[in-house]
């Protein structure tokens, strides 16, 4: 499915940040590159880009330009819709949205895989496209996890499995079996900068780890957990000293960079199942 | 058990803010005040100050004044301690104590109360001994709550739901559906600040519920959800439309400021089972 074996053109939906232009280099091929409006991508020149208001003429461009399958790549926010960009064939699909996003944000994403499923493009995931971008099992740094990392990351692995049912967190940071917070819509970064701004008022101040998994039956291609640089320079400031990653199912932007800032701090980095 | 039927004096075992006082002012007679060195009670006189390190000599000294019931109100942070100020009864309490403590708030609460019922107390609890302190069922001010809001309650009572069994979040904050936070260890007023500070990153940037409920299996004579004219203010703050309690189980401190705050707001404040 991912590399020649189709018999079209490969296509990236892309979001911002850095990911689409990792993807795109990890990829034996240049894909399509096509972005949405308002999130481009960093680093990359989209080939087309496109609206959700006009979803329907885009995917016919997109068969029209060869493309057979698809990957989503990048982050997106929920864009804002222009009720007046519609066309007649897309305005009859708001339904259908409408009601997948009263449902959280997996189930808009399933809801996004479907229609573009529905016109016959196979959605590939990326741990199957380029699966080195992701954080295999084990250390990924030179810092060993403690025995109290471990506990920490064990209790956060089952916070976010509670969570799982209702479709929220893909993230937490547990410090002396203490849950300091719990990621929202805001995302990692606003959780750690709560955190960090939060610690000096209660034990302990300093210690504890970032877990990041992908939520339990959380659709693998869209929207997978990504780590980067800026995520250890934010545990890092909210004290922590650990990031606990789910094996294979996060993506690392920028390794090595990753790795020499959480080496370079003493904080212990590493994946489990 | 609450008011003339033990034989002995009901004593308070108080944290800070201002529950103490309220319990006080809502008892038909003024019980035995104990307050936890370092978390005094607003407004409110201690009978004797303890220390959790001398918590055994401190049960010996209440059963002395002739008490035979307790009953827990107030904040309280886990307390430093100081290992120089252990009596050798108290000290052989540590194991216990701190293992409780791995386990969460909640599991530290049941510890201590375990502690109080061994050496021979009667716990009473909040709802039991000063019922008009907690929301009753329906709305306690002047605006209604909205179809959507009644919506977002309703997300927010799942999620903590889901999240009781790790023993986290007495409280949350749902707008649309979208999960804005969930309650830390850092409480209500954290969360709050957070939402009001994220909110103009992300529609909707106003409405949604803040939600409080107490954690499914909770042990209600210790660690009640509390909302006073605070929480009404940092939810007015965060852009909220409106407050769900869970009715008998939170309880509403300055009641009459909290309901023209909400009133005045046009905010809707409400309590369902």
């Amino acid at each position: 499915m991912t590399g020649g074996a189709g018999q079209g053109r490969l296509a990236i939906i892309a979001g911002s940040g850095g990911l689409p232009a990792a993807l795109v280099a990890a990829l034996p091929e240049r894909p399509f590159i096509a972005a949405l409006d308002g999130f481009p991508p960093a680093g990359l020149a989209a080939d087309q880009v496109f609206r959700v208001e006009r979803l329907v003429p885009f995917l016919d461009h997109l068969q029209d330009a060869g493309v057979d399958r698809v990957i989503f790549a990048g982050a997106v926010q929920r864009p804002r819709l222009d009720p007046s960009l519609f066309d007649p064939l897309t305005a009859q699909m708001v339904p259908r949205l409408l009601a997948a996003m009263q449902g959280g944000d997996d189930a808009t994403l399933r809801a996004v895989v479907a229609i573009f499923e529905d016109a016959g493009f196979g959605v590939v995931d990326i741990p199957q496209a380029a699966p080195g971008l992701l954080a295999q099992a084990g250390a990924l740094g030179a810092q060993a996890a403690t025995p109290a990392d471990i506990a920490d990351a064990d209790r956060g692995a089952a916070i976010l499995a509670a969570l799982a049912p209702v479709d929220v967190g893909q993230g937490c940071v547990v410090a002396k079996g203490l849950c300091l917070a719990v990621e929202s819509v805001y995302g990692t970064d606003a959780m750690l900068g709560f955190v960090a701004a939060q610690r000096p008022r209660l034990e302990p101040t300093r210690g504890g780890v970032f877990i990041k998994r992908a939520k339990a039956g959380q659709d693998l291609r869209v929207d997978l957990p990504t780590i980067g640089p800026d995520t250890v320079t934010a545990a890092i400031a909210a004290g922590l000293s650990g990031i606990c990653l789910q094996a294979g199912q996060v993506i690392v932007l920028d390794r090595d960079r990753v790795i020499a800032l959480a080496d370079a701090a003493g904080l212990a980095l590493w994946a489990v199942a």
